[in-house]
């Protein structure tokens, strides 16, 4: 049997001793005024951070908006940027894509087998028929979204009882669907007071974590409940890409920063 | 104040007296033997449907997925047909996205703004902060997914009781988020034995309807309870574009002989 999304993921974390997922939100808005904020510029800019943090960052995560904002031109950058990881890593697609059967097979086509990303975000909002088409392949991997770290997210995620919310349900449906050992959670990391009971409900399945940095989420909490039972990819978008004086050696910096975090709390706790 | 979306869309349905919408699932693995499967055939049959029947034919609903398939390039062609409808009809984008604001903002400005569609389809999974980004411009709208038309929606719509069920919460939220009147609704056609209610949750607002056609959907209950207040926009997507022998004139009767069946319940019935 081919090795499964989640052992790959667990083996390059494992030998990158880090479970840094590096958010590629590239915004030329944030450029400092010294870089050139074309096209060209935002994939030299893309470039240069992937190069500059690959030996020590096991994942990165284009955001799909982030490029598709500039058409399809943005979208072949975004082609462009995936081919340049070519393997090193893995990348997750965040494009939180979901739709009936005839329709996310289409889209897994696109992004899993043509874009050659190992692993997507998918909505489950149209239950398990939306879910099926991302993980027939048991080498590629999703994501699906649990409990989300924005502020509005419980209105729905947590209908309508606290007994049995609706991340539950959805949870549920994730561990029954995940045969192939290719599905993984997303679990805001601003929502520490739900953390433990997820974490025994998907057990050994691995987290995508946003919400630390800028968000305000609880770096420590995900990392440690987490990696109870398998394993917490922790992503910094904005908290990387826009550090410090937005150089790319404060850039490169601020990944070294939060990787020695990660290592000190869940890995072996050495310099970058 | 400017027009809002839901009376653009309103004005286009009576004045082609029509509330059908051609669901552009342009898919070349259908296509019949003599058609040039190429990027550039499925450009050419995707501008003969719609020159075909824009006359009579008040919306189109490109589906992301089967262009993505293609990566930029097939982006690229997405942008040339909306480009080529040119504001002859009403542009809704089959994306369902919905992210954190941000990135919502993001994708608003590249579907809406960028590429110039009308409207979007929008999962609320994540909660009023993902769609916001989507409604603040009046002229533009979306559709969330309420009632979705696959078999497997209900287990996450109808979470986790009949008498509150997840769909119920979701038409509230679009109902309080309307002040601009620029939000729809996705309701099954499938889903006839929910829909009274629905209407009744949702009076006024636009349903887009999709699983007329291929899913089984039943047009005749969809239309006349989605028109009881506001409007029913019938999506039919695989009925028409690879309708007979797939020829453009079995397309066009297609559309036509929808259209006829759409004006015979709900409008001026008279002939295309």
């Amino acid at each position: 049997m081919a090795i499964s999304f989640t052992q790959r993921l667990e083996t390059v974390c494992r030998d990158k001793n880090n479970s840094l997922c590096i958010g590629l939100d590239i915004d030329p808005d944030k450029f400092p005024s010294e870089l050139d904020t074309s096209l060209s510029g935002m994939e030299s800019f893309g470039k240069d951070v992937i190069d500059g943090t690959i030996d020590f960052c096991p994942v990165y995560k284009p955001n799909f908006a982030f490029f598709e904002r500039f058409g399809s031109q943005g979208f072949a950058l975004l082609e462009r940027l995936v081919a340049h990881i070519n393997g090193r890593a893995i990348v997750i697609a965040d494009a939180k894509r979901g739709d009936i059967g005839n329709t996310s097979h289409q889209y897994a086509s696109a992004i899993l087998d043509g874009m050659g990303c190992d692993a997507i975000t998918i909505s489950p909002y149209m239950g398990r028929d939306a879910i099926k088409p991302f993980i027939e392949n048991a080498a590629k991997g999703v994501f699906i979204l649990a409990v989300t770290s924005n502020s509005s997210a419980s209105e729905i995620q947590e209908h309508e009882n606290q007994s049995n919310p609706l991340y539950k349900k959805v949870i549920q449906i994730a561990m029954e669907l995940n045969t192939n050992e290719n599905i993984g959670l997303v679990v805001g990391a601003t929502k520490t007071e739900v953390m433990q009971e997820v974490r025994e409900l998907s057990n050994g399945m691995p987290w995508l974590i946003p919400g630390v940095g800028t968000q305000g989420g609880d770096l420590e909490t995900a990392l440690k409940i987490s990696h109870k039972s398998g394993i917490g990819i922790i992503n910094v978008s904005r908290g990387i890409l826009y550090a410090g004086d937005g150089s790319l050696n404060d850039v490169v910096q601020s990944a070294k920063n939060y990787t020695e975090k990660i290592r000190s709390m869940v890995w072996n706790p050495i310099s970058c």
